[in-house]
């Protein structure tokens, strides 16, 4: 199968939308000359080192169009309120009005921050996703959501708002830092252990190509990643059921970030971590063999995700997930794995069990 | 008619929602208990002032859930993204989670800061809207906008998001200062130039009930400007089309009311004497008689409203209707009456047309 074509994949939302992978930067200006009549003004929202990067390449295409380029500093601490506040004023600034689209160019920073903003805008304008990082690229910047932090909780704040497009280049995943890689193989590996079985093999087959960034074998992956999450929040784009699924190993991995107040650990090892803890818990209750929970293990090390973690304190750790914005009337809200490929929600672990499934991550 | 009964309208939107004209306060708890069967915890948001004389007869209703009380200092610099950050801050103190419920009980500062708010907040838990001004019970409350402001705009980020009702009870509008009665009449008669010509004379032949607060003259009038909205709404719940017309006057009092600092001038008298000044132009345009712009004039002076302001430039006015969210591409998009009961909306008006309207309403 050739990966090399553009795919348009439409998910089923309220208002439906399509996905197009494999598609190229240049190309957006011909699709939005195609697809939309009004659009005048273009704010492209980016990190600096993404622009300089491609910023270029996106703007050959859209030469017809005023546009006014808006960098915002990298680092999740700018998903906030106060840049929002910024982008405001500058949007204002560049004579924004409601027939102008925002561009989230961009790792899932940029689509979150950038995303909430055209939600917001005026009470919402037209807004295309182009995801620039792995992790944006198999999962953020697909079903709709968009937020800001606050500091009393992350993604605390935000929308479901779906975008015009979402319109994937995998090129520019060649300049992605390994560390940012992980953080997107930590999640497509999830999507795989929810609801793909045959993807978690290719996982597990292909880790020398994918280690060595191979530009075939990434399309694939980045494809048959996107897919999961393309099916999952076509069948729930509110999340009132199934779309939580893909919060496995979130809870547990929120927990790490916040007891080490995101220092020295990333995302994507904070998941990696939470996945394994959600597979012991999984075993516990009898939802996975020992063998799988071992195939999980030994895939995730494979890529150099974190299965354990030093110098945590288990209870803490516990009353880290009582805040997670999950849960409801005070019921902790797990996902576990059932087997490899196949995942559920559940209320039904008490503390003493989740505790026991933190041990076995600790040490 | 009686009109002291509970009313129930359905307004038409993507997701439909019931306005309750006529309710007591007292009922709203065994509404909640009667509809929603998974509601434990609601934050009432409110002023000071609207909690002293009536967060006790809500709650009365309420006693089967945990309720926090919101108290939001009064004024519309309230309406701001760093109070949004502080009631973040504080629902999530309170253990505000996904099945919270919202309730803004207060005038339209309190509507639309806790219902945008509700709107964001975890992406969105339930709102209900309990109106106790005049301007916020036959305009803001119904229609699903909500916003804050920033120092670049009025209202400029927000969201239309429908609440699950509106609860509407005549009774809190007897506390009202007259000041922000008039707020409200501005509205109110705006609603029927632009669409009820009957509602027109109504407020023509009432004057004397009307300003005594008579009981069931207010409820009438509460009622009747309230169906203009809900018409018009349901109609056009994104303002696409027919909702525009609601505009009608704020062009003009939002560029009054910027070139004064919003110090010194009501909005309702802004918009009182911006519907003057669109009628001028109505006239100059051939849409209204000399007669229909005169019955205007002494309709809205009857009730002490403005129409005529003194000391400003109408070039500087002219330049900050510049700014208003609702041109598209440069063009000034305006709202003018068509005699009386009907209105339209127009990009035909050169700038020399409108400065000439500002001219008859100077002194
Ligand atoms: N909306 C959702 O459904 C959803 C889902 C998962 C995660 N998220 C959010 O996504 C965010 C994390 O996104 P992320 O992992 O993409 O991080 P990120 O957006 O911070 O990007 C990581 C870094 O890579 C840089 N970068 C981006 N593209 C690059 C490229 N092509 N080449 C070189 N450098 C590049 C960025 O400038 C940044 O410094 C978090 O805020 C998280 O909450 C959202
Ligand atoms: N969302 C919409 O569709 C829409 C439409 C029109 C106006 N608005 C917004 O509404 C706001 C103005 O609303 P407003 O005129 O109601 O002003 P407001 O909310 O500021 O209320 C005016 C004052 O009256 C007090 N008050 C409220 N109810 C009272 C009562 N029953 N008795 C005594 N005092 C009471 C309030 O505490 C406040 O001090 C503006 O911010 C405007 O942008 C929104």
């Amino acid at each position: 199968m050739s990966l090399a074509m553009q795919q348009k994949i439409e998910i089923a939302a309220d208002k439906p939308y399509p996905v197009y992978l494999g598609s190229s930067l240049e190309g957006l200006g011909e699709y939005l000359r195609h697809q939309f009549d009004d659009i005048e003004h273009i704010l492209i929202v980016s990190h600096q080192v993404v622009a300089d990067l491609y910023a270029q390449r996106l703007m050959k295409g859209l030469q017809d169009y005023r546009i006014n380029l808006l960098i915002v500093p990298a680092g999740e601490e700018e998903k906030s309120l106060d840049r929002l506040s910024r982008l405001t004023a500058e949007a204002l600034g560049h004579g924004t009005d409601r027939k102008s689209l925002v561009i989230a160019l961009g790792g899932g920073v940029i689509g979150d921050l950038a995303g909430f903003f055209a939600s917001i805008f005026m009470r919402g304008i037209r807004l295309i996703q182009v995801p620039t990082t792995l992790l944006a690229q198999v999962d953020s910047s697909i079903g709709g959501k968009v937020a800001v932090n606050h500091s009393a909780g992350k993604n605390i704040l935000g929308a479901f708002y779906p975008p015009q497009a979402v319109w994937t280049d995998f090129s520019t995943l060649e300049s992605l830092p390994w560390e940012e890689v992980e953080n997107g193989l930590a999640e497509s590996i999830k999507h795989a252990l929810i609801a793909d079985g045959d993807l978690f093999q290719f996982f597990e087959n292909e880790q020398k190509p994918i280690k060595h960034r191979d530009c075939l074998i990434w399309s694939e992956m980045v494809t048959r990643s996107s897919l999961v999450k393309i099916r999952i929040v076509s069948q729930d784009e509110r999340e009132q059921g199934i779309r939580a699924l893909l919060n496995l190993g979130h809870s547990f991995g929120h927990a790490i970030e916040t007891e080490m107040d995101y220092r020295g650990i990333t995302h994507g090892q904070g998941v990696s971590v939470g996945i394994v803890a959600a597979a012991h818990l999984a075993f516990a209750k009898g939802l996975m063999t020992s063998a799988e929970v071992d195939r999980v293990i030994a895939l995730l090390n494979s890529y150099g995700l974190l299965t354990k973690i030093k110098g945590l304190d288990s209870q803490n750790l516990l009353h880290k997930m009582q805040a997670d914005k999950k849960n409801q009337g005070g019921r902790k809200i797990l996902i576990l794995p059932q087997g490899i490929g196949q995942a559920l929600v559940t209320k039904e672990c008490s503390d003493s069990e989740i505790l026991a499934a933190w041990k076995q991550v600790l040490f």
